[in-house]
């Protein structure tokens, strides 16, 4: 089945076409700037040189609209109409409690996405804007919802509760959701694969490392605890989110610099992480170009994300009671040696025998192995692949 | 020497009269609600009946005053006049990054301290009022300030350092400091005798677990991260402190209840933690009680508790490349056999194999191993004694 992969952000709609038959990506692309004005349309067939199309795109009905035209397009398009694609499958954020695996988009469902915009109020709206659009143009064409927080749902009470009063749970839903879900889900079932022992004896450390930052604890293909938590800014320090700190300097800097609840928002959001650290760059290979031509802060940002990351390594493999496989993936983690390096570094405690001749030399984006042959826990950096997962479930749901 | 240890909280001041020659105790007591009516003296020289004297305290100077009559009383006292005092010395909360060691208090000292208070603004105050009152007492008697931040000052950069802007730190002083150091290095230092390695090898944990908890990895005899933050709210959930939460979440409480930062901190720091959780009661016994009695939210509440502590054990396992020893202490640290039983049950990944049934058997207030002979890492139960580092230092600092 022909599967159309949304993933709808407030002004930015990213889409891949994929052949889940045979699993392969027949076009991707992106549309930016929706409704703000100045929008384009990247349009890339693989195999093929990408497209740009600078035209006005009101809203995100505009932005699907121009992504169907392209694809269908006679000389560049890869289908030769819109009823070739059998089902699309949208990216959704925040799950709540309500979601514990990807569903059938219905009314019924779009109207409970909506009021779990309350805990995700940036990014449900704006999956549902892709949602809405999509139901508009391609009205018969079945719809499934993939959710960032659905894989998380597995996690027990002593995991998912936080030291608050329980009202703070049970009236106003605050938990642990985490985010990530769907690639945490699929670098830790191959890994699985890999591992090639029975998956409800699999203990695994899953490592997304990106802009944003999260760990998880994977025991028997099931996710048991998670660094996000109630949002995305709670875990590791990240590219620009300050991650876990006390929560008494929340309080602390609204006193004492006078800031209202948006300011706070923003500083910690926006203005901290490894940005704010160094002072330089949220991107690591700014950090590590920063950091080899002297700068102490470029060095102590990254010091401090590996530190993080090697802490959550530990504290997982304790509430597993044991570790088979630790998996780095995404931007940073499959593609930053040093920063690997750094968080391998001092882990033999845990039977981790990394062979960093083979970290360094690991090609970018490829599937590997990094640790020696007799290592009692493997370490795998496995390219992530959300929108194949999403492809996945919908043509699964949309088969039924 | 007999030095006069003295623990001033803002309407009360705890005493210890402690013979640093032989270590000897020889009275302790407290004076309560100083300065708020009814105030009332304990006072208990070792090994004779405890005697209370009511008696108005206006301020930490009558308090100081009643404690010194006590002492010398003719009948039940146990010095013969005041002049056998050699020091008196101070616990004091927060010495910032300016004490990384106990010190001989001058007036500049009693500034700095000053400074300070805006770190701890309900407790470096209060240890000042005891300050002023012996100095105003006891004007040519030595006095020494012992920190609870200080043992904690070794930390790296990695471990102090929020994933927050640089300027947070710079210009606020917003960092990791911990607390409960005095503790944390009295039971490691004792830990670090009973495995009769050398000290530089040694990888401990040491576990503060009371009505506030914190833990601690001390590598070589010295603290390098700890669970405390910038403030004792940070860490593990606590009696009725939250602990550890994503940040996001004060904002969200602030804008869902419309509450100030009062009413937040109030929220996060009196009706969280163990009791905001069960419902019931923030003391571990209590909780045990009700969980026995079939309360599913004590037996949460409990859970948490445990499964946060396991993981800070885990996470400096790996902040130290390995584990020596565990160690328990404070009151649920050294008394609560079932929270210690459910912190140690799966960690025989790191070579912990605890002896449950000595565990349990493990005499209340009593040093104790609970591993079996042949266990790789050792645990240990360790009454604390910070008095008796306070006596320590102080009596080596006056001497000199």
């Amino acid at each position: 089945m022909k599967v159309l992969v949304i993933n709808a952000g407030s002004s930015s709609l990213k889409y891949q076409l994929i052949d889940t038959e045979n699993e392969y990506v027949i076009a991707k692309g992106i549309c930016e700037r929706i409704a703000i004005g100045g929008s384009v349309l990247c349009y890339k067939p693989t195999g093929k040189d990408p497209i740009e199309v600078k035209k006005d795109m009101k809203n995100h009905t505009d932005a699907v609209k121009m992504v169907l035209d392209a694809l269908i397009a006679p000389d560049t398009g890869v289908i030769k109409s819109m009823s070739e694609i059998g089902a699309v499958g949208h990216r959704i954020v925040h799950g709540g409690e309500r979601f514990s695996s990807s569903v059938l988009i219905t009314d019924e469902i779009i109207k409970t996405i909506e009021e779990l915009s309350e805990l995700a109020p940036l990014h449900n709206p704006a999956n549902l804007m892709g949602i809405r659009a999509c139901k508009e143009i391609m009205p018969d064409v079945p719809m499934v919802g993939v959710f960032d927080t659905a894989f998380h749902q597995t996690m027990p009470p002593e995991a998912y509760l936080y030291g608050l009063s329980y009202d703070a749970y049970r009236e106003m839903m605050i938990r642990r959701y985490g985010f990530h879900g769907t690639s945490h889900y699929y670098v830790s079932r191959r890994a699985i694969e890999l591992l090639g022992k029975p998956e409800h004896e699999t203990r695994i450390v899953t490592c997304h490392l990106g802009n944003g930052s999260s760990i998880t604890a994977v025991k028997g293909g099931k996710s048991i605890d998670t660094s996000m938590g109630f949002t995305p800014l709670e875990g590791v320090p990240m590219g620009t989110r300050c991650g876990n700190i006390d929560p008494a300097i929340v309080m602390y800097l609204m006193d004492k610099k006078n800031w209202d609840i948006k300011k706070v928002k923003e500083y910690m959001n926006k203005k901290s992480g490894m940005l704010g650290i160094s002072g330089v760059s949220s991107d690591f290979r700014d950090l590590s170009a920063a950091s080899e031509s002297g700068n102490e802060r470029a060095k102590i940002a990254v010091d401090l994300f590996c530190y993080h990351v090697k802490k959550y390594i530990g504290a997982y493999s304790a509430a597993m009671n044991g570790l088979d496989a630790i998996v780095f993936t995404a931007g940073v983690g499959e593609n930053d040696r040093e920063v690997r390096e750094k968080i391998l570094a001092g882990l033999d405690f845990l039977g981790v025998d990394t062979d960093f001749e083979l970290n360094r030399n690991c090609p970018r984006g490829k599937e590997a192995v990094i640790t020696k042959p007799g290592s009692k826990v493997k370490v795998f950096v496995i390219p992530t692949d959300e929108e194949m997962v999403i492809a996945r479930d919908t043509a699964a749901l949309a088969k039924r």
